[in-house]
């Protein structure tokens, strides 16, 4: 059976721009403009030349990608011609093979929002498609509020879509632009618009989150008939967010009926890259991955039931609807059961630690994984703790240096010019075989502003490790999180530290305490340990 | 037109335990039941007595509850009686009104997993039925991988739930256990049931988030005619988590066709507590609120794109599908437009400070706190600092004292017992009118446990503040939560502080800087300074 083609749209770069707090900056916009180049979408939408500088500087420098690099904006204005309109000619100016214009759809906004006639919005839809035709690019009609429209006046709404697909737009996009709609309603609106005689492969649907469905509605749209989706990495958008191409994809690709019906750009071996570029995003924007995510989420195929660990031993189609390795996730099954030492064993191995089966230790490790993750430790993500620790219960970690003491102050009070500033400061004491080590350092940077005491016992710490030292050199603290764990006046607090090398290798150490910059320098020696076990120094001792 | 009822099943507190790093204590659970009661849905599952000693202590001193309170449980096992299953005896001596069993309906897991016959398989779920009636419970029956199980044998799947109807259960309820099921292939499932004989009022739905599709998977089973849903608050649950009460309440009252059909146990006065419910929940689990959550996130109703912003102005359903008072929610325009100000001074009349339309001080305001947003300060949370700083801007911040400096050191060393052990000291030198005030004090907590640098710093800064003593005295820190904003080496701390007094009165409070503690201090002023300001201290000076 041949398989029908449907396209992927990604609109990262500029819906999901319009996500609270979220700003991309031209780099950044490079970075995730190649990943989904990479993952394999159709087009990807970069964002509204002339909107705003960022936009602008994007165009201006766009990657070359293999997918359709498209620019958004809207329909010209009425009073004018499209040749006469500055903002739909600062999109052209960007020059790209596809161009989205955005327009009006529902009578309300026709007249409440824009307050021209309705005859003249469907006028400058019409005008705007035939001028993109003309300057020979591939024109696409975004089809705003198009549900509440077809809802409110169904002739217009269908007649607005019309006017665009006549007109030559290779894609009418329906857009739920409130994110109100119900599936049956996308369902039955869909259909509608393909009966008045557009035909599925030129209909788009394009949803937002806000009542939990646009993965949902996305779907219904292509059960109507619809060929075109279009959506955000990691569901990001406006309010509640768009679709979430990082569901869609896989539902698409690796889920009947879709599955055998269809054919994507993404190839199956590119999905298994999925949940990396889903992280990536979520570094770039320096947010939490969600853990829950569909598909990608760090619990997406973690199984906490007694009931369910158990029968995923026997087959992991009983508790799974889609193996985690086809969209490059992991099984977490909790180190707590019988499950965990064959768990612990492949992390073990993963690490070039390999431990026999059965072997006495792997008892005593998860006890001790147990108990310290009941203190608030996560050994999920500080996989650089992890193996220490594993290390420590085999016996293969050198007694490398001893922390005898540290001390660290912060000060604040009036300079000389009556400002108020503060200094931190730090020593440390660490032996090394026979021999004492005493390093002091402060926490001012280049700029002379105080980065607190984390800092200063960072760099008073890295400043003498004697013999050590060449190899700890390379070593740079990269990101420094914090969580709260458990709230209250009994707070305990989590510090995550991740490094770098000139190597390229990048590790991520835990430590925990009451007292966060305890907390804190623990994560700092296991991160220097982790470097010295790994580029193979040989012990003093 | 009479509506038709639809019931609301809550298991936050059994399936929502499965979440991944979520053990709640017996305490948290009352607070959660409290809080679902005073929602309005119907059932209560508290989680399984005798699975686990927290569960088993909860059934102990469960709550008195207007929603019929549900244990869980599992159908008898193969080989004795109903009457001689510890597993089951342990359910039913929670004595509650109602159980729900769970027991298995796809051919597949009843010959893997459990490896006993089909026919032995309905019989226990027959006989557990029977014998909850039989002990003056209402039976409910959990058919786990029903959707599955319907595709793969789907005589033998409608067997088992005829069964447990026939035995007596008051609900079937049917669950996509894995969370792959879509909604077309739910809808058929539950029209099928109801035609093979149990009628819709006897059918429930019970859906997980793998594809998220839960809710559209929930609402798709009462399209086809089940009328008892079940869910969690905020979507908690094994994996990518169960259907997502949070978002179906409000679908059910809200929407239509949903909201003309139905009636449901929620109230819509009580719905506007939805918001607060749910923040709630994320507090006692220490999470950080999902921004983008349909109905109750931050970001639901905020408006970010310019196009949306100045529509919304004219008519707020111009871009919302619902409005964000039903839910207890509330609209977000950015400040920095002209919005901006009608919003600023909602947020100020709120606080009880009148500033007429049009008061230059409003512009000062805006920028000030746009500027400070882009430092990383949040204003969102704290809303305590916010008013602080609105003051200040309106001259209505008395001068109550002046800090002149601080110091605080940790150290950490080897006792006399040559166990290494940490300390925390701090210094706040302050002046109230012309004296000077010193203060010291350390960071043990009576257990002699190091709380660290900002206990110490707190400690010390309310000890001795001269006048004010009397006010403050009442005043505890209740919560401290640290985020970094940017990452990488130029990370910024965030702090946010909550407070409380005697009076019952709870403020938050933010500070920020590159240094930790100077961040904590900054908030710590303001928590100060705002108790000040409301018990309306009189300043010296």
């Amino acid at each position: 059976m041949t398989k029908e083609r449907l396209y992927i749209y990604d609109t990262t770069l500029r819906d999901g721009q319009q996500t609270q707090g979220v700003q991309f900056s031209t780099s950044e916009k490079q970075q995730i403009a190649g990943a989904l180049d990479t993952l394999g979408v159709d087009y990807i939408e970069g964002g509204w030349p002339g909107a705003n500088p960022t936009d602008s500087e994007f165009f201006e420098d766009r990657p070359s990608t293999k997918a359709t690099f498209t620019a958004f904006g809207m329909t010209k204005r009425a009073g004018m011609s499209a040749e006469n309109d500055d903002v739909l000619a600062a999109v052209l100016n960007a020059d790209t093979p596809a161009v989205c214009l955005v327009g009006k759809t529902h009578d309300f906004h026709v007249e409440t929002a824009l307050g021209i006639t309705l005859a003249e919005n469907t006028e400058n839809i019409e005008k705007s498609i035939v001028h993109l035709k003309k300057q020979g690019r591939e024109p696409l009609f975004d089809a705003e509020h198009f549900f509440d429209g077809f809802k409110a006046n169904p002739a217009y709404a269908i007649e607005t879509v019309k006017a665009a697909y006549e007109a030559g737009a290779r894609w009418v996009v329906l857009c739920d632009t409130n994110g109100g709609a119900l599936p049956s309603e996308v369902y039955d609106a869909v259909k509608a618009v393909i009966k008045a005689g557009i035909p599925g492969d030129h209909v788009g649907i394009h949803t937002h989150n806000d009542t939990e469905q646009a993965v949902a509605n996305s779907l219904a749209a292509v059960d109507a008939g619809a060929r075109h989706i279009q959506g955000t990495l990691n569901g990001l958008g406006e309010r509640c967010g768009n679709a979430n191409l990082t569901t869609l994809i896989p539902m698409l690709l690796l889920k009947e009926p879709y599955a055998s019906q269809f054919e994507i750009g993404v190839t199956k071996d590119a999905l298994q890259g999925l949940t990396r570029t889903s992280r990536m995003l979520d570094d770039i924007l320096n947010r939490v991955p969600s853990k829950q995510a569909a598909f990608v989420g760090a619990s997406a195929f973690a199984h906490k039931a007694g009931l369910h660990a158990s029968a995923i031993l026997k087959d992991p189609t009983t508790y799974e609807h889609v193996p985690p390795e086809t969209v490059g996730n992991a099984r977490i099954i909790p180190m707590s059961n019988q499950a965990g030492q064959s768990n612990l064993r492949r992390r073990l191995a993963e690490a070039g630690i390999e431990v026999e089966k059965g072997h006495p230790a792997l008892g005593a490790m998860l006890e001790k994984i147990k108990e310290k993750e009941a203190l608030g430790y996560s050994f999920d993500t500080a996989q650089a703790s992890f193996e220490l620790l594993a290390r420590r219960e085999l016996g293969l970690l050198p007694d490398f240096f001893e922390v005898k003491r540290y001390r660290v102050s912060v000060e604040r009070r009036k300079n000389k010019y009556n400002k108020m500033v503060s200094l931190s400061e730090a020593v440390v004491v660490i032996k090394v075989g026979d021999e004492k080590h005493l390093s002091v350092s402060e926490s001012m940077d280049e700029s002379g502003a105080d980065r607190g005491p984390v800092n200063a016992l960072s760099k008073a710490l890295a400043k003498d490790l004697g013999p050590y030292q060449d190899v700890i050199d390379d070593m740079r603290l990269v990101d420094f999180k914090v969580r709260i764990t458990q709230g209250g006046t009994e707070a305990v607090t989590r510090v995550i530290i991740d490094s770098i090398d000139s190597q390229g290798q990048q590790w991520s150490t835990v430590g925990v305490s009451a007292n966060i910059v305890d907390a804190s320098f623990e994560a700092l020696v296991d991160t220097t340990l982790w470097k010295l076990v790994n580029d193979g120094a040989t012990p003093v001792s």
